[in-house]
């Protein structure tokens, strides 16, 4: 049976019809096959078009990737004079035919451009790149926000959930993508291809990650999950597979998610992070009946930056505190010691350093924003340099239990409430 | 390697968590449904309170669905005061920041509502089902062509190009698509399997449909093919294979696009057509270097209609052919001795006979739109009853050319020009 | 990934090299063919002649295809010189070395020949359909048994049990394969496209084929399964699905082997059924935990005739029993007053109706000898004509317990020992 | 669609199995439980017992190895007095029948054995693994050799034509084959994944590969390909990719085939390598109808090792050359000035030193035998290390061309001929 996937056949069309009809259009400006692109009535001009807009701004450099980001934001909004029209028509009947019209006549020139642009062969992969591009000039140019929100409102129809496809990643996994998941590992990194192997090759390891029909070997995001008989409460045992080892399948009963990544920069707050965790716990359950346990192993990045900041009145203990960190940074060992006060200052920060309603710490916003609850503190957990530096070497456990994620996960978007461990009381008490 | 689609888990996840929360919405009305899925906070109850607004909606009678479309165009529009704020800003500083409020503010909720429902596992389907209902109640009540407008806005987005997949269907196509195909014919019926076989299974036959990934063993769009050594003037030569025969492959010059049909009423308006047939030429080209000519072999659905209805200013010679075609109802065998006559009456018809700037024959409509030209007009092509009730018999070959059909459509599409076959000018001359 | 049969590469060599170097081959008689095949050293050349020899064949009458075999087993025996030779070495000094060289020798030349033929494409089939004819020659023809065990032997390793692929046959597989299901079913016919799908697509419903690499879409051996909550009685309730009805997929407790067709006539007593029946088994089993009774609905296809020709020794009750049946024949309502001296018939006839030391019923022989037992005995069970003309209407639940299939297994092999279920020991005790 | 290999079953039935019936039997002898593999009658003890044998081999030490084969060589014959009867009857009735009965006798019952043990699940993977074991015995067990031809002869029915499949090796393929490339690469050492992806993802390389369904991901062979628009006259320019570059896809005219690699030292004499090669071609010319040319770049191993102890007479200008070949050792710059004596004595080598009627050069023998002919010399074409020691940098470019190689074959296989370019025959002038 012959599958041909459209794009295949836009891909020689471009290529085919370039040369009969746009042999001087290589000299044109950006802008020009912009305007161009949404004068045109031909469809195979509109898509040869893109083409030619997409590989001109590949080469832009990054001044004139922002002047062509300005040119989008000044010049591809809405005719004045029709919005305020359609507008005066609403504002006298407010009917469904006259919001309709002024919607469609208030919607930015801009989301039609992407929308063409997108017709040509491979231009969601190019379009997210514009945007990860696009992310990077907000900073000095807030104006440019508007840009992005409408990248957000089309992306976030194009990777509408229903399209997206769980895959298992594992040694018979194309070369194609597995070279990619060693890349955009970003939390625990992968050396070389060995260590890959031994993340996804074992019997007690698995990976899944999130695809798209129109981004072919690019993963979205992946998860790496090791099979336990405990939860575990360090991440050398897992990366280095020490005192963990392969034993009967039917003797897990842990999972731990251990490295969650995104792959890509451009699609930024479409969330799938979510979803994946979720679908992947529903997968194991079904392949492993004997496993009930579900957490993460998750470093606290914002802690010791939190620890440097935070005022007195904020932490009590603040200044035994940060005399014991400065001691630990000195002498790691001396952990062990303190493990006591260190759980108990990231309690403090987990609960209580806000950034609005929520957690501070992105690790922890991510998950207690999909539910989870606060499981397990871990010192000594990850002794790497960027451990120590992050959270001098503590780790958290956050719990998926399918039973309650959906009530704490409604209870923390609406209250801000988090759930925890009833044995983490203690350290509260003395805090 | 495991892969696993989204859809498979969302299912998993309704079908479970239906049971633990929603044990009393069985009863439940569908507004008052849909009211709790545009308030629902967590991911996983909007996923399964959608799918009880679909499952409901499937139960209602035809009143009640009308009923429910009444209240979405009444009730789901924009908050009337925030529109004028947002409008009111947008007024005295029309900046692209002001104009993205005013948008999101003038966004009918019903997208949102489209949006929610299509989280849901199988929810494409259904809202393409329910889309079909829609187009349906359209006659009576005008006022719901805003709910349509909703539809098409997010189907457009949704059946992008670019997801769409070319596939072959063959005789190793599986039973699932074939039924469809059998069932979704609609210019020349599939009696039976046997039938259908001699349509896609011979090596002189060629069959290609557009699937969407979110829609499972749903052909969109399918076209049946012929390869032959010449153009046919006959659509029984193809349909009983009379006189074509296989011949070694390297002796095609033909393919003939004999019968396209749209399977999804739902997805009226989402065109696919113009792509596919454009995209089959590639495929066969590819395939068979010795094939020149893409033609069709279509049918002319309005010619009788229009015949009947036109005036003689029209069609000075009205009353002749009139006399002509009564007769031919009598005696079809009659036809080849007014050959030149009906031939010139349909030249006159599909140049001729407008809706706006383009011609009324829908059939005509599709191929001039689509870059084709009218190539050759052979009477006594299609005898059976519906061949002779629409056009008495006479069919058309487009041509689709390549080279010419860009050109051909923006002239088109732009000025209205039709493009024709030198030989056929003698017809207008005589005309 | 681009996948290529070694078999298409073998078919685009054939059709060109044919053209070059054997023009006017196509003369030549099969058995000069055949003797240029044995001569050949060029591998191309091989291939090329060994597919002439087979298209040749096809074209051959009965009476010509008896002579080629004749011939074959002829010619193609050994140079008994060579083989005294090297049994005078052997016999002198039984070394290993010596026993491979008469090994060699003494090997039929019609082994070289088949495996020379196979190595053109598609040849196994081709070879399949060989061994159908001749085993219809068989009969009038005894010495060519010879060649039919060289076929054997060969078939046996190609056919070996690792080489088999179980595939799930339902709706979605391909036409081209359903046809052939349609075509090969051997026990209760298959009506149309309808009948199958009643078939195969239903929830409790499964089908299972084993396929071969070299045999492209052509099942071997396929059986049809019903899921139930109790064991099933009669063939009616399954064909036409009444009272049966699709249930929660936990609730099944039985799986039936309704239907068990072999479809290769060439293939005969190289068997995979045993293999099959244990596969399907093992599949049901980790789909569907609840299922524990795996038994067949099978008939009895050789009672009646067993009937008319046993004499009063065998069974004492004979002439009542014929007198029953007569009245059954004209009668069949009558069945079931008489249900039980059926059942007490059909037992006897199981247990003690022999062919050498094993049933002579060829269903109870391959169940049996698969090591399954008799379980249960139905009367009214399958009343179609032939239901009726070979049994009465009679069939047999024959159950597959893997517990105990394997001893079953071999006692059955060594001393024919019968099993069967304790509930049926009291028509022995009458009887 | 849910399909199962065979071989699954089979592991999930050994599995089960081993533990109800064959508790104690793990202190059973290899040669125990081979007679009881023998002796069983139930089919699925056989198999379990089989995979006892195999996994029991698998622990053996060397010794212990030998001592396994020689038993087989001692104790799996034929029974003398039954070879004798069957012979008898031959001997006076030369029937087909009897020389059946013969064969059968005759038949060592080592090939009984080997096909009992391949119908465990994965026992081909196995055996071919025993057949690599015992070619390393045969040097000093010369005896031994009888049982090495048994499993060629299955092997070689096994591994037949028909079953074999050519799979695209690029970086979409899984890592576990990739894995296999790397590590199976004979001619051009892979040092990393990184050099591995330059030989099989740019547009300009392609790799196939045959793999056989009995043996999962596993690769019996490969071949490396270069696409350029001339032959290539050193191994550099394509190992490092200098020089070669991509051009336009319809611009290349030579496929040249620079390392072939055999996967399976078990395998060893059942041979593909032909095949592939002519399939391969067959590949490319449909893929790239421009590439005319079909060369190898191929080493001479036995050149410098036959320079050495190669007589005068042999070579008349020996000292000569000996005395050159030392003064490149010493400087391989030097290799330029004499480049002409080096290709002299290089083509004297391929046309004269001969183990039998052919060349002793394997490389020479592989490619000639497949009816290749000589095509050019080139000096300093590999200055590796091992290119220096073995052909003081001297390589091949053998030429496939479809139109010859069958007449070459057949007269390099009757007569010994071997085919060079016209333009060689300058060095036979001179020498």
């Amino acid at each position: 049976m012959a599958f041909g996937r459209f794009q295949d056949f836009l891909s020689s069309l471009v290529k085919r019809q370039r040369g009969l009809f746009f042999t001087n259009s290589e000299e044109a400006s950006i802008d020009e096959l912009v305007e161009k692109l949404m004068g045109t009535v031909g469809e195979v001009s509109a898509i040869v078009t893109a083409r030619q807009v997409l590989d001109h701004y590949s080469e832009l450099d990054d001044e004139q990737k922002l002047e062509f980001f300005k040119n989008l934001e000044q010049k591809f909004n809405a005719n004045q004079a029709m919005v305020k029209l359609a507008f005066d028509s609403y504002d006298s009947d407010p009917s469904s035919t006259n919001l309709n019209k002024l919607s469609r006549a208030a919607e930015p020139q801009r989301h039609e451009l992407l929308r063409r642009l997108n017709s040509t062969p491979d231009a969601t992969h190019d379009l997210v790149g514009m945007r990860a591009d696009l992310l990077r000039y907000l900073r000095g140019n807030s104006e440019l926000k508007s840009v992005d929100e409408d990248f957000v409102r089309l992306f976030s129809s194009w990777f509408g959930r229903g399209f997206l496809v769980l895959q298992t990643i594992n040694w018979s996994t194309s070369a194609a993508i597995l070279e990619r998941i060693i890349r955009y590992e970003a939390v625990h990194e992968i050396k070389d291809w060995d260590d890959l192997r031994r993340r996804i090759d074992p019997p007690n390891r698995r990976c899944f990650a999130f695809f798209h029909p129109a981004l072919v070997d690019e993963p979205l995001i992946f998860v790496e999950v090791a099979l336990t008989k405990e939860i575990p409460s360090s991440i050398n045992l897992i990366l280095e597979d020490k005192g963990i080892g392969v034993i009967d399948s039917s003797e897990y009963n842990t999972a731990t998610f251990y490295s969650i990544s995104n792959c890509q920069p451009g699609l930024k707050n479409i969330s799938f992070g979510n979803f994946l965790i979720k679908q992947v716990v529903q997968e194991l359950q079904s392949e492993f009946p004997s496993i009930k346990t579900f957490v993460t192993l998750s470093p606290i990045p914002g802690f010791q930056k939190w620890l440097d900041t935070s005022s007195e009145e904020e932490l009590p203990k603040l200044i035994e505190l940060k005399e014991l960190v400065n001691q630990i940074a000195k002498n790691p060992k001396s952990i062990d010691e303190h493990s006591e006060y260190i759980r108990q200052a990231v309690f403090i920060y987990l609960l209580q350093s806000k950034k609005g309603k929520h957690p501070s710490d992105p690790v922890a916003r991510f998950h207690l924003g999909n539910g989870a609850s606060i499981h397990q503190l871990n010192t000594s957990a990850d002794l790497s340099e960027r451990g120590l530096n992050q959270s001098r070497g503590t780790m958290v456990n956050y719990l998926y239990d399918l039973k309650s994620i959906e009530t704490n996960h409604e209870r923390y978007a609406t209250e801000g409430d988090i759930e925890f461990n009833e044995k983490l009381k203690s350290l509260l008490i003395k805090g």
